[in-house]
């Protein structure tokens, strides 16, 4: 077995314990004479599966008790709608930050279903190298929340803080750094995030949900995109993705043992410094997002000359560090450097740059 | 290792080889260096892995060309809403047939959207022990299409026949069915399926759609709902479940080995027959649904007392003969013998059945 470095965006690395212990009880899990894959999601072995990841996640992110937890189906792009058909009904309307693909798609998907949403901040100007600075008067007093893309993983760029919405509840898609370090829950109404880059695999969408959030829901959306009705069956009002589920209860199982969040967040504060340091140490390579605004997890970068980053990609993949191309909007180059990339695929990426630039000195 | 038998109406058991296969595999695919798992779904490897499922099930199922095969999220209780939201478009009302506790679900979730949904027939009268009649003229000619599930887990009930719909598009939800036998799939106009029964884990919906019915969307549905955009995308509108699509590919790699469902459905029709004629040669257990909407796949029966029928499902289980009990809506007992239940496995469940009624005689 030759293990590679994946620096893809999503889905992405496993931590390499959750991989070896799902292989070694994939056909047969503990006593139960069967595959998790295999399991009624109503039967106890498996409630203890779903029950322990919840309990696990709440340790781990501290989530207070006026909070209901969700695995549901359908990816962060399915509460682009959930959010608006779940929530506007508070007031009628709603405000957006746009800072990226992603919250320009959850802005889009409001306003396609007819919402009365506006922007309120965007950086598309500056092609989305910083995230807007935000002030709660920047919002209409009686939105009925503000959304939010709190790490935006094409660009490579995040809040530094948490953004002050005053008493305008704050729902915020996490995708791209879910646990990956200690976060204030309390702060926000509404926390989702897709499963692929610091979870599980693809097919598992985590929501956070203050209890007062759940009254609003539209009378006719489907169902299944119905918190509430989700939160009262305990995630099971349908089948849940349950072996995804198994494996994100092996992850937070992992991020416990070594320590939680706030060891998790030593780790990739001291990955992406190294990584940004060298960037910043040099010129061949430019960081193109603004200092304040960088992201520990997707760390993006340009050569400059667009032929000299495809031989850098491909050459990288080569070497054993994959998918180190931007994404196919932005171009570049983009390291996603989640909580299972370890220190060492950080090093061996710098060491690759180094190396690359002094073999390929620019015309 | 020990594995049992696992009745369970689904989740539900997968092939050995499949999940061998799957295990042998978990922390590194071929040459790729990485798990399915953590594969990016834009990487070549992924895209072999879910071109692969397609092509496969299209040979398997004889899929004509004018079809498209969407591998989507949310299992069937999300295409609920989106048959109406995709389909109702094309003339303004729909038609359903409600023959137990899915269609019924399907039914209402229509009607909880405000559309103009009529239940064409139904058996709940009997408490659902056959399947309605179906006739052509029982639809409203300009009915946008009829819905009917074709194969009732809960009732272990199924269509004997491909219901006639005249000109009017066909709808089926095929969850516990799909794959189990060959099938005329240009008599349908949509077939969807959750996977947890006969292809995959749960966390994975199958649609297979026919191109003319792709054009009558709502304008405002959620995204991720529509049939088109994820057609137009090959299931990648956003990240699909990947690695439930690929265990997915290993079943039906597996089916095609064995030689295809011509094989398979001999295979079920021995195991079911085995079932039934031990039912119908004795007076201890009683078989609710009428012989000529007997399920392939979901064999019902009761013991005519509640004690004993409790009684049965718990030494069963003891005797390594899991998830026999039925639902919680009906009680009893259902065997759901799917494609991935030996031919052994029903065996020791009569040689089990015969020893209970032997040794637990009703007063």
């Amino acid at each position: 077995m030759n293990r590679v470095y994946n620096f893809s965006a999503g889905p992405s690395m496993l931590p390499m314990p959750v991989l070896e212990k799902a292989a070694s009880e994939l056909v047969c899990y503990g006593t139960s004479g069967m595959s998790v894959m295999e399991m009624s999601h109503r039967s106890p072995d498996y409630e203890a599966i779903i029950n322990d990841a919840e309990a696990m996640l709440r340790k781990l992110m501290n989530i207070p008790d006026n909070y209901k937890v969700l695995f549901l189906q359908g990816g962060a792009s399915t509460q682009f709608a959930a959010v608006p058909m779940n929530l506007i009904g508070r007031t009628g309307k709603a405000d957006y930050v746009v800072s990226g693909q992603f919250s320009g798609k959850a802005f889009k998907e409001a306003q396609k279903l007819g919402y009365d949403v506006k922007c309120a901040a965007t950086t598309k100007d500056d092609n989305f190298d910083h995230v807007p600075a935000l002030t709660k008067d920047m919002f209409r007093p009686d939105a009925a929340y503000v959304h939010v893309c709190y790490n935006n993983t094409i660009y490579g760029t995040k809040y530094p803080e948490i953004p002050d919405t005053g008493d305008i509840p704050l729902v915020a898609d996490m995708s791209s750094c879910i646990i990956s370090e200690p976060i204030d829950v309390s702060k926000f109404a509404v926390i989702y995030a897709g499963a692929q880059k610091n979870m599980a695999p693809a097919g598992m969408t985590l929501v956070i949900v203050r209890d007062d959030m759940l009254d609003y829901a539209e009378e006719k959306m489907p169902t299944m995109l119905e918190w509430k009705t989700m939160a009262e069956n305990g995630s099971m009002y349908n089948t849940p993705p349950c072996y995804t589920i198994y494996i994100a209860k092996l992850v937070y199982e992992w991020l416990l043992s070594i320590g939680g969040l706030e060891t998790m967040q030593k780790m990739n504060q001291e990955k992406a410094a190294l990584l940004y340091d060298y960037l910043d140490s040099q010129d061949y390579y430019i960081a193109p997002v603004k200092k304040e605004s960088r992201s520990m997890m997707n760390v993006t970068f340009v050569t400059g000359d667009a032929e000299l980053d495809k031989k850098f990609a491909s050459e990288a993949g080569k070497a054993g560090l994959k998918n180190l191309k931007g994404h196919r909007s932005v171009g570049g180059m983009r390291a996603s450097i989640y909580n299972a990339m370890p220190r060492a695929g950080v090093e061996a990426l710098i060491e690759f740059m180094k190396a690359f630039a002094a073999a390929n000195p620019k015309k």
